[in-house]
């Protein structure tokens, strides 16, 4: 984890044959790579695998390494990509007024828990500006109305642009991103919805869960897609709750869920453990 | 638990106001009654208490207490019950081929966890006939068509009748009982369903749980209404899955959930700490 | 929790006897109390109670409430105390360099979880004092050494005292109180450890946790007494860790773990839901 | 799981080293095995692996397998064991007179859940003779005194070898193994103790936790050492605890923990999922 030399990360799936493993694994041996976390599951005709080395004695350049390994990945039909430690994902975090899971993401990255740069935290109100400042991060007001949505969402996606932005955050961002920004960031738009999906998708999902009368509250973290509440779930986690919980109880209860599950999504998604299949999500722990 | 002294639990709602815990517990302390286990709450204008108490030196007899307790009651507009350890709770439990819930029950039961008396198993088919003769609980198979839904309905009516039966256990029964029936036991028929529910009701749970790709199944036990799957929740717990669980596993590891769940609902239910208030239940632990 | 009208809270318990809570829930009536929330338990000859009630239209002031009610409780041979919500407590939060459980104290109280007020932060090092600035709590460091920690604790009661802090709180201070410093909060100092105690006391419980083998570690908060990690438990939590946590995952992991700990450990404490009964503790849900 | 084709599994744990996976894999590559999952992991300079592929056009002969790759693992200094689908695990399970762990493991192993055999059921009481009875394995009865301890440990080791046994559980067998007997089965008796290890070790776990307040129980599944309750732990887990449970109740409790810790604990093993590496377990799951 804290290791300085550079490590690669092969996250890929195909369909299922004989000898897959083995040619892979020899590929990255017989440049030189030491393996150090490999986790491999094969069922339906589906083969999945991740491959973590260390890149200190590797024969070629991080750049070639793509290059080289594409034939290979023809054969196999696969879908896959290799992720360097020396290249960390470049976050921007959206926030509306809440601040339970901006303080967590940026307490967390400042404990060194999240391999990531903090690239800037945008919103749609000026709440949160001083907790951005403490922990010297950029913040960037974009006033969201009925009217003027598509034009901020392009000088957001401006903003991002020029700063290599890969992964967005929804840290419980009141908004709805349109069709157009969602597809500039697929499966790279991570969000927490404040329910155990697919129950209560959809607005005031704790007022929905206590007028049900659930005895255990989730809170989902997901992929956007463009179907609001539908994208491949990263990670989820509950808590119970009883009579004695007004729905203000269950709000506070689930901050802890929330921040909790958003965290160990974006965590999951920076190591490169997130591979989406099947608009569903495989998790290599 | 194991005391031998005859005991009894009253349950009680009514619209919130003064003095209703001081002049319950002067009823109960002025018969000579000795409170063992109180548990109130109020809020949003709603008063619920479940009081426990020993009745060694009470003064009247537990057949008069309820007539005693009326005028109370009606003065508070209450909706309330007092049972008595001495009249444990008669059950009938309904399967069909799935052994897992019964088992537990019945083993349950044995060990002394249950204070209540088996009257019966009834099932669709034979299968769990040597189960219920292991443990001494009689087995009536009532084969169920389509066409013969109701007599049969109408002939297992009657048996319950004859033995006094008062709570109904749906220990994975695949049938759905009709109307008719759930209206003679109201809150009384008590089901596992095998999601976390409001998720994934319907056939199949763990099928739609799959291709949602939660990350977390559950299973849920509630009294049946006449609307499938939607009746008050009394009990629910969940269990995590990965990608390499496939259905089969789930079906698995929801046999566990599935048992567990239902056994503290009926439990909860046999110890009277389940009441129903507005399509929702208040447990008191 | 929001309401603005005044509330009181009646910690209690004795040895077991008939009438109990109905004499207490009828002193609290006749002086015109609204009981919002009762709990009460009475076993192994032990009656312990918690009663709150809204003081609206209480027709005694609640300085004389205690003159008040003294007599009856020397009748049951009670420990009690009365805690009125005008009143909260005033708090001190001692830490060393860790900011995780800090942080969270200092956002739950912002958020208006915890019903106190942070009269101060004391510490052996001037690292969390921009933390302590952004909250604005005052901070105050008093650097320890094995010649001046008595000395040191004296001008930290002093300060303490000057402040009327009632409750002090360890938030992974790494220095042992001396007894004369405990004697003077009894029940009042809550730490947090960072194992699942009685396993893994004393020092580096990860390392502990780690050379053992376990397969899940925990976080216990609990009453400070003069017996190193000996005092009475009020809340414990647990997360599983497998073979590829190394020390070092499993101190993020308890990161998180000793936080929501000591925040719910905290929280009981506050909302006077904590009784110490032989070196146990009754929490009050 | 229910393929009915033949597969085996390499676990396997030596220095690490590069090329280790991809040499591992090439030899069962070249050999026509289709690996279906494989866990690896490298740290701290210890390599641990296992691998799991399918037999159905291997080149080789099940039995050749191991001395093919003796060479390999010799070079590598490699602890390794191949397992084969074919041969399953011969289990005898001894019991005393509670009856919940063993139920639970011939009801999972009726439902197919445990892929092993039950060759025989042990114990120092006739207690459970009926229910080894209904599912039809075989029930011997050794009592044990303290002078004929020895002498009964002989006779049952040599049952065990006339059946093959390789995997001994004690599903709560309330007699201490001697080390005589503990050194025929290496790393193969598996064990549940009711609590949650190192805490509460040795008689009365549940008073001990009673005695405690701890707000969490829990049971820890581990191989048997000569030194009592301090074998390599398997699996664990925990459940809640209140002021309101006696330690009746924290038995009852504690009954579901155990079972499922030990079914747990088990069918990891049976599945070769356990290996152990300086009297710690590294968990494949």
């Amino acid at each position: 984890m804290s290791s300085v030399s550079e490590s690669a990360v092969l996250l890929l799936s195909c369909p299922d044959r004989s000898g897959l493993v083995s040619r892979i694994t020899h590929f990255i041996f017989e440049r030189g790579g030491n393996i150090t976390d490999l986790d491999e599951h094969a069922s339906d005709g589906i083969f999945t695998i991740r491959v973590a080395w260390k890149m200190d004695h590797f024969s070629i350049e991080a750049g070639e390494l793509s290059d080289a390994f594409t034939p290979l990945a023809r054969e196999f039909k696969a879908n896959w990509h290799i992720h360097f430690s020396s290249k960390t994902p470049r976050i921007a975090i959206f926030v509306s007024k809440y601040d339970h899971c901006l303080l967590d993401i940026l307490n967390r990255h400042k404990a060194g828990e999240l391999a990531c740069s903090i690239e800037m935290i945008i919103s749609n109100h000026p709440d949160l500006n001083s907790l951005a400042e403490f922990y010297g991060v950029s913040y960037h007001i974009f006033p969201i109305t009925k009217d003027n949505r598509l034009q901020q969402e392009e000088r957001q996606l401006k903003l991002l642009k020029a700063s290599c932005v890969d992964t967005v955050v929804l840290a419980r961002y009141m908004q709805i991103l349109s069709p157009a920004f969602v597809q500039r960031f697929p499966n790279q738009i991570i969000n927490i919805h404040h329910s155990f999906l697919p129950a209560f998708a959809g607005g005031n999902p704790y007022k929905q869960a206590y007028a049900r009368g659930v005895k255990i509250i989730g809170a989902t973290s997901h992929y956007v897609t463009e179907q609001l509440d539908e994208g491949p779930i990263i990670e989820q986690d509950v808590i119970r709750v009883s009579h004695k919980d007004s729905i203000k109880d269950m709000v506070r209860k689930g901050r802890d869920l929330e921040r909790m599950v958003l965290a160990r999504a974006l965590k999951a998604h920076i190591e490169n453990r997130v591979m989406t299949l099947n608009k569903r999500t495989v998790i290599f722990v």
